[in-house]
Parts: C-alpha cells; structure tokens; sequence
C-alpha cells in the first residue's frame, strides 16, 4: 500500500478531506483526476507491469474506469483500448474519447464488455487494467484510505461504496495500513444500492455470486459479481454490509449539491446515501469519513 | 483577523485545499455554507454586534452575500431582510427565500438595491450587515486567508476575485496576519471583469469612483465603486491588479468542471481566469493559491 502511495505520488491527486460538521469528514475523491478514484489504481497496475507496453493497456468498464485507464495511459504515453457497455453514460463515453483512447461500446451490461475485452486483449497483447479484481489495482484504490487516516487524524468508520469492491478493499487495507495497531483500522461501511447486492449476496453465499444488475448506480457500481480478492478482503470482521435504496442515492445526490455544492454522480453519493437515509446511524461523538469517490455526471441532472 | 477566527469557528467551514499541480492551489471556498466566502463575514458582523438584535439583520446583495446573511441568520436564530437588484440570478433569490429570509428584488443594479435596503433599515432599526464595507465583514473574509497559508504551508501568490474589494481586502490582512515577518504576505493578484474595474478605475483615479456594471460575473461582483476600506488596503504595495475578459472567466468555469469536477459560479472562476489567460504568469517555482471562491450558479450551466 505505502509501496503504492509511492509509485502514483504526483501522478494521482492527493484529494481534499471537508470536516462538513464536528467529526464528519467528507473524502472528496470525486475531485480525482478523470473524476473518480479510479485513476489510483489504473497508475498503479500501468506502473507495476514494468514492461514497455508497446502493445498498450486494455480495459473494460462501466466508464470511470475507462476514464481513468485512458488518462493514465494518455499521462504514461500508452496506447490504451477501453470497453464499455451500452448502460454507459453519454458524458463518460465522450470523456474517454476526449482522452484518445481507443472505445468499443458493446454488450448490455459491465460482464459482457469485459468478456469482449478478453477476448481482444488475448489477440493484441495488451497489459489488462482491471477495474477491480486485481492486486495492483486495490493497492492503487488503497491510498485513498491512507489519506483518510492521515488527513483526518483517524476516524472511527468510513463509509465507501462497492461495484466490484475493488475500491472499500483497498480502503479497508490502506486504513489498517496506518492505524497504530497492526492490523486493527476503523470500520467499514460498505454500501451497495439494494439493486447491485454483490456483496451481500457473497457473504450471505459465502462466495461470489452473479446478480442482477439495475437502477441508477448501474453505470458505475455495475458489476455483476463481487471481485474475489475483494471478497476476502470485505468478509473481514472490520466490515459491515449496508444496503441502500436508489431513491436514498437520489436524494443524497441532491443533498450534497444543493447543501454542499458538491457535484456527485449517483454511484459517487451511494455512501452518504447511507448516512442519510439511517441505514447506518453513527454514535454520539463517532468520527465518520464518508468517500464522495465519482462525478462523471450530466451536471444538468443536478438541479432536478 | 485572529479574533474573527475564534468568533466564527464552527459556524463557517474551514474549506478544504486542493494542489492541483505543485505549486498551484485551489481554496475550495465555493464549497463553503451558503456557497461562497460570504457566511465568514456576515457571522462576524452578527456576532460582533453583541445585541439582541431584537429587530433582525438587514443586508442588500448581489446574491451571495444575501444567501450567507440568511444563512448566518438562520443558524444564529435572527430574523433576516434582503434587498437583492434585478440582476440576481434566479437560484440566489430561490435559496434566499429556502433559507427563510423576506426578499425584496428592487432596482436594476446593486448599488439600487443597496439604496432601498438603507432605507428601510433607518426605519426598522435592523442590524445592517453590509457586502463589503465594515470593518467585521472585510475580517471574517479574511480568515480565509489565514487558512490559505495555513493549509499552503505559506504561497507566494494569492489570485483573488474583487466585486466591492471586501473579500480581497480581508485576504489581503488575513495572509499577512499570520506571515513570519510583520507586515509582510504573498503578493495579491487581485482580479475584476474588464466590465466591472472598481478597483483598477479607482487605482487610477486614486480614490473609489462609479463604473459601469455588466457582463457574466455582474451577479456576484457588480459593487459599482469598491469599498473605501477595501480601497486603503488594495492600495498598497503588495497588491497588483488584473482585468479578464468575460470569455476568459467562461473558459475558466469550463475547465474547472471538466477537467476538475469543480462546479463555479462565474464569478467564481474568475480568479482561475487570470491564470488560464495568461494575464497573470507565476515564476517557475513560484506558489500559488487561487481562490475559487462561489458556486451559486444553475448546474445545467457548466455543460454549455
């Protein structure tokens, strides 16, 4: 993890933490270069191939992901291929076009354009950066949680969505990373929108599971299936599945700008959500990092 | 500028810091309650005051400054009256009005709408707190300069929007106020529309005098003739003055949402326009802070 910070340090941006009221911490990732925290790990999977990559970087994504592979490749000098699914929004197709990579928009859903990229990736060559189930890819996401620990002087919980669970792993490990007790770090909260239960459908499994995929987080927190190195890392004692409904993430999204000016997309409002709505109710005096980690968003869509 | 810290900490935000590149800073003031700078000096007033305030605050504004005054008001539990000109865009008179506050729209500028609020405050013997020019306001906009150095670890350069000069007077006191040697700061880049110069036409004529008011920023810096005040501290010699275009202050509001996620106001990119135009260029190695400092502004606005 600390391995990691080093490697994307001056590359990803250190992003600012808002004390919004005594004790709760906004982390606003959403401020990330290509607009999600996804560039983390994209720099550090690209960084420790140690290869020339003369035959460039491949990616599948529901679009933060593939904005944050085409700008890190366009910052590296790379080629970089990136497959999307037709669920992908219209602002985030045209951002990774914007960057220069190469974009194939195929497949229904997130599983079927990764199955194409597969596919693709084993005829060119190209080094695959996966959107989450890979080690490289997790630390990278990973330094998000040691920022939190550092910038706020510790918290108690912090409150981060999953997709693939690339993400709340990696933040699960960077906050234990710098707690003072090995191995001991906050809680973690980890929501998903009640339509993309990858997670708690895995623990309730006891393994990854396939779901169904739908609502307004789809673009973003789409995947089908909880990563497996995720999974190890999110069926630790430290985590706490939460589950929220799109109506909650609509109306955090809503409450974040028209309270905070902050301009979030729906996945990226998918852990306030959580606050928000009750689903998870700190104690007196908790201390509470909340991740606002995307915002690739239509920002006409805000005002509604 | 020390004292007004103390008077408003944990009323107004201490807004996060960005470093977008190194050297270069946002001070993410549009992140701020009531979405701008305002709220630091219209608390300061209020609780500078030390009455009961049984006949409420009064204020006149181009928007922002009436949004902070609700604002304060509402949280300190005071009645508020606003007096806002023609000119005021629909969201500030919409969240004036959410936050509680009587609004009356009247005259076509602000310098009429400030006459009318003068008025009506000799009758109702309301507190007024004005936009720029009292001594408490220009203090608690300061404080967002001693932030900035704290938060900086210490710049050479503060870029700094004027409209009536109180923000960039109490940035001005409040940089100095905490520099090592007494006296001293970062240079001020202090920066209007070409179609609102009150502090270059001043600078000029060596005293405060009337411009005309136009173009995009004129909601949120349309003061006719900066404040006297503001003027005896923008007069000295660490401030240098700089005019932008109001296609350069829409180009930088551009970037800041697509490249930065950051949604400004107009004139809240203004400072950032200076920079991006090239009326003013850094040294190399030279620090730099640029206050973002407003986002009251229609979301669907920023895709244009």
């Amino acid at each position: 993890m600390l391995a990691a910070a080093r490697r994307i340090d001056g590359l990803a941006l250190r992003t600012p933490v808002l004390e919004i009221s005594p004790g709760l911490f906004f982390k606003l990732e959403l401020l990330q270069h290509s607009g999600s925290f996804k560039v983390r790990g994209a720099f550090n999977r690209i960084l420790s191939a140690g290869e020339p990559l003369a035959d460039g970087v491949i990616a599948a994504s529901g679009g933060n992901h593939g904005l944050a592979v085409a700008y890190a490749a366009r910052e590296l000098g790379v080629r970089a291929e990136i497959f999307v699914p037709e669920v992908t929004s219209p602002v985030k197709v045209a951002g990774i076009e914007a960057l220069g990579a190469h974009i194939t928009q195929t497949g229904a859903i997130y599983a079927e354009a990764a199955e194409a990229a597969a596919k693709r990736a084993a005829e060119t060559g190209a080094l695959t950066v996966h959107a989450y189930d890979q080690p490289e890819v997790i630390a990278g996401q990973g330094t998000t949680g040691l920022e939190i620990v550092e910038q706020t002087g510790g918290v108690d919980t912090v409150v981060v969505a999953v997709g693939g669970g690339g993400f709340a792993a990696g933040v699960t490990l960077g906050t234990a990373a710098v707690s003072s007790v090995s191995g001991t770090g906050p809680r973690i909260v980890a929501v998903e929108p009640e339509q993309i239960p990858t997670l708690r459908a895995a623990l309730q499994a006891g393994r990854p599971v396939p779901v169904e995929v739908s609502g307004v987080g789809a673009d973003a927190l789409g995947a089908s299936k909880i990563g497996g190195l995720a999974f190890e890392i999110l069926s630790g004692p430290r985590v706490e599945s939460a589950l929220v409904t799109d109506e909650a993430i609509v109306a955090a999204r809503r409450t974040l700008w028209q309270r905070h000016r902050i301009a979030a997309e729906p996945a990226g409002a998918a852990a306030y959500a959580a606050l928000l709505s009750g689903v998870y109710t700190p104690s007196p005096g908790e201390r509470v990092a909340v991740v606002v980690c995307g915002s690739n968003t239509d920002p006409a869509t805000l005002a509604a």
